[in-house]
């Protein structure tokens, strides 16, 4: 994980949320000098993810609770995997456990469902990609969840990759430019270490998008075999990656077709929480 | 929705996740003069939740763009739907889109979703209510889209609502303490206006809460016909909820027990996202 | 206290507010290497509040600054009591004492202010709580600090309990809604564990809110006897909080009315500081 | 008042304190189109402070709410007067309601005491000042309303004036220094356009403080006679400020001395609310 | 320029620094009425940056102050150029104008030391590029005032770009790896649209690079005749950035060589500001 | 340094620029494991400023990397001198590496340059002080830099110094005002500890304000000639500070006018960073 401070303000904004105005249950009921553990016990099968995100998060409630980390990002649990102990008074425990889960069954989900689609296309050099179509305020560990699953992050913003979608083509014809003259453009505002990718629908795209300097295609929301043809074509010329309604069915077959990457959207936008919980032991 | 100042800061930090560094394929080859018209346009069945958050994210991104919201939140909505139409600078529809989206089908998700539980148990009397298994950072919008498909809220945090678990039980009996005492503690610390709910997992441990003066029971994680048992025993005495692993094939059933409340922590947890694109025309 | 970082964050815009630029004349004449130690002095008979947070202000000037202390919240003290000891580098004392003592002398106020109440009360079962009248930024603070006292607290803020006044109920009557209604969708909205207390001015208006299903009536700006009648009528069907203009001189008879609570907004938002200073060593 | 970015932020987060999560009542029963107004009726003879916050608290909630303002900053108000008239939403009006008259009533009490101890030294030439003991995160707003009340502002903050106390003495001592040369090294760091005030307990300290070259004196808690002893002796060599434990009933003796300043901890550490409320019409 | 809400965070943040205390001396002496204009007149040859940072900086502190731009981010200016007027309170104005001035002439300066060196590898196709040597806090605004000099921006920050340093190579070294390994690794790690820059001192690690597979070669501190030596070896195989050391005199001696981009941290580590002051005229 | 929470969010934000995405290069090619050490080498001739600022911003990435302060700021450095020596995983050394180095170099770049011009007046007892020029956002830090390098900070902001400048003096003007009712105007706004400099441009301005009370004169903008001429006039009743256009050059034939203060905006808007670099080993 990068430069720790952006994700302990997320950690800290979502303690704030749970516990701004204390625990008037626990403080009331649990005396602070109680101590005991708690297991991070994994009711389902997956990979895990947000590990270290779960230690700050009982440390930010209590800097004596210390999370001991028995699984590590991108390692595989099954139902009865305990993750990890912490340990420290149970009011501290009791107060820490919901935000913790909350962010460790998310991105345990988002590792494991990558995970799926990482093993549907094994074998075929393909790898899987997320998009930016994360929790707004989470993408930074939705990303990360990615990685853990064994997926590959596509660009983290607007600002680090260029990404010619068909807007941006409507908009060149529309000042009357050409696909090559956009790609001048945009070369000259970048920095010179980004390479340059373009949406395309079907082989005249893909071919002009290739004469014009195209580093990448794009193919969005085309057939297995409209892929496969257009794959064929530009073979070694420029790489591919396809996205738009692949889902764990197609997946595979989009693969085979030769594309290089595939980007799936559900992997952040729609994860299944891994079921999680704290079991306490006093 | 509440005061608008948390909810901007959440868009505005949504926004820095995308934009911080800026647009570059946009703002080299969309010219800032050329103005257009997106519209938002729905791709499944479900119902709608987060118009009002699309529309401070055009307008902090560009405050000359306007959303027409034509569907308001807690609207049904079929393919084809447009649920509104943001109009003004291109290079600026381009730039909001996809944070306006990500907060748009997620929180359209989790209203579709919940108007499913809603209406499943619908004629029973029985309410649908979310958890704190919210999206970390996302609480009040999270909870605000399950209003939006027609359920309730349950509390906001751990200060809103006394909620006495199987571990301040167990807290209780190793300081040699009865729930009474653990009750009458927490209304002293609490304020007055705040019920207390007492998590039971058998009839044994309800009387026992209902004698203890409990005004809500959670019946966690019981069986069907456990819930109705305790429902018939102490109906009129306590109110009850229920929860732990229902899910829309068994929502039904347990509405049927008699409890007055359900709650679901997979409407926050792992809600799908609602199919909306931005459609522009220009 | 839950929760700490709110109280940092408060704690750090105060000192930010008198040390951001330095302190000058510290220093100038005080050398880094010189340590000593600074007594925490009170010089008026009362009920002390705030020494966690002193102490944190001790340590945010300085790490190694420890405040050593000797009475906790809630303890009484007399002129000459050494509520604690700091001890470390006397730049550090000095450049922290005026902002560990606003904050000391402040809480201790309330807490003190607090205490007279609650034993001008002593022996009726009638408990006196805070409103939401206290410093802008300081709520949870103040708040504490009346518990230190011996009081309770009323509701947080808006969101956290229901208090129907004069003028939801005569919002209702313009739209031609009783107040059963006005209850009913109040319920709807709010969580399950939220009792509803509605403000009354004489019997008739009580008796409704009864009907109508209130939980707690509050009896504002009301004489005692007027109260005295509401209570009789109404004991064992709702329970009453008095408020309105009750001082020292007067709140020992409204207690002897029979009401549950009394709130004295006077608490907060006119405390007088108590006098404590750091008296130093070296 | 000064740049409004910081008073921004502090309006802010006093909102936050009551509203960050919505005002149940009022959203669940006053619907939002009912508009209406509401007037700021004063309770109590006073000065008042704190309209144009009133006004930005208002604003905030509701940039369509505008508060008429009738009575400004500084000018004396009698039971009765309407300071002010707030228009808009009925919702908006209740939900801004504490929040403003919370500012409102504690800035118009500093005003208001300040008033007194000024009216008590009139014709003397003797001012009144305020100090740092200002409630924690309300410092640029409780010394605004020392001036609404006619009274001076002390230095801001430990940088922005040079005070040689006895502790910073002692130091000096410590190190085998004199105060000249302590006034010496802190001329040398601070910048050229500040005064140099000295702590002094008697005569003898006072003569050497202006030997040393102090621009001004702090005669800290000396009985009247002894403050009048050193201001006699030196007077046109050096300038005068009074403080510690002066109070309404003793300030105009103090003045007699012929001291040019006193400063009151009690304006701001000690204020009692002015009486101020919201009355609704609709 | 990008997202306006990270910028306006910037002015805000500078506005305090000067303004949170207040203007004594203004507020004291320019009444409120008194309006006015002041010219921003360059006192000094060079190119313009930051006009729209100046605009928000008088709209920040005054609503009603508005800047007519004159001379836009880019153009070149003369010594008495009105670059623009600003209208509004002179008290507005006059409290702005240090913060407004500092922005734009640290800009303008960096557009205009740009510039020179633009001009000096005019003809030769190469670009003149920044680095991550800027003020801390203002990386944002000193890159954008290098596109308005005419230069090209290099990475923004470590996580949108990939360039192998030294270092990096020597780690790979002490783990037994090679570079071709190493380019594996972080093409593995990096989002596909990332090309990949590899830090030489002379031909043989050049070479190495380019078999290894890497986009780019960074000359780092190489005399012109060893980068005419790589250049010459390697043309057409991958391209080439210099750097170290490189200043106004010796720029055009290294674009001479062939490289595709020299990048030169002088431009913002060592800006001499551009002489602009503020008018005034009531 | 004074309290130091302020600079910590200045650190935060600037690694936040460079760090927020992570450094992909090296912790893809990195092992975590990897212990060395970084020696910072200082490469030119110099006064050093910043050291516990690169101190705090190796904490900040890894809190075990220990930065072993060598050189203390305010000290002369000279080309090869090892200012100090940071310790820990070169990962972490690495990615804090440029962040540390923008700090440092720039303030040893104002530290440096201010050296100069200090010894450029040596034995003229006129001392060297900074202005509010400063980068936006690093006042601070660059005022710092000045008393490291021997000068002295001039007043930090607009309120806490006063300074009558022509612009106030030509408003006192427009509204029939003399300057000396201005100056018992502002003395009645600021607090006591604040001495009061007025500019002027000639004799006739500086006798006027020498009559209306002026602790001090900025002679702006004046010949030498003219400044001996005002100097030898009015030496003993004021005081008096030099600015305007005032370089290396120039400085000591105004130091010679008999001045005791010389500001120069040059030493925060144009400093050249000092030219340090971190040499690792490991």
């Amino acid at each position: 994980m990068s430069f720790s401070h952006e994700i302990e303000k997320t950690v800290e904004r979502a303690l704030a949320e749970d516990l701004a105005w204390g625990d008037i249950t626990t403080q009331s009921l649990v005396p602070p000098e109680l101590t005991g553990q708690g297991t991070l016990l994994v009711k389902a099968r997956g990979v895990l993810a947000g590990m270290e995100i779960a230690a700050l998060v009982f440390r930010k409630v209590d800097p004596d609770v210390e999370l001991e980390i028995r699984v590590r990002d991108g390692e595989r649990v099954e139902p009865g995997t305990a993750a990890g102990v912490a340990r420290g008074r149970v009011r501290s425990l009791l107060m820490a456990e919901r935000t913790a889960l909350n962010f460790l069954s998310r991105l345990s989900g988002i590792a494991t469902e990558t995970s799926r689609y990482v093993e549907a296309v094994a074998g075929t050099g393909c790898v899987i990609a997320d998009t930016r179509k994360t929790a707004p305020g989470l993408r930074l560990l939705d990303k990360a969840a990615v990685r853990a699953g064994g997926g590959k992050n596509h660009r983290s913003h607007l600002g680090d990759g260029i990404l010619i979608k068909d807007n941006h083509w409507q908009a060149l014809r529309l000042q009357g430019l050409s696909l090559e003259e956009g790609i001048r453009r945009v070369r000259a505002e970048a920095h010179h270490l980004l390479k340059i990718e373009v949406e395309v629908k079907n082989l005249v795209e893909a071919e002009e998008a290739v004469r014009a300097g195209a580093d990448w295609l794009l193919l969005d929301n085309m057939t297995p075999e409209a892929m496969e043809h257009v794959v064929k074509a530009l073979r070694g010329k420029v790489r591919f990656e396809a996205s738009g309604g692949i889902d764990l069915s197609t997946v595979r077959r989009v693969a085979d077709t030769g594309v290089d990457v595939i980007s799936v959207g559900a992997l952040t936008h729609s994860p299944r929480a891994l079921d999680i919980s704290l079991e306490l032991e006093y």
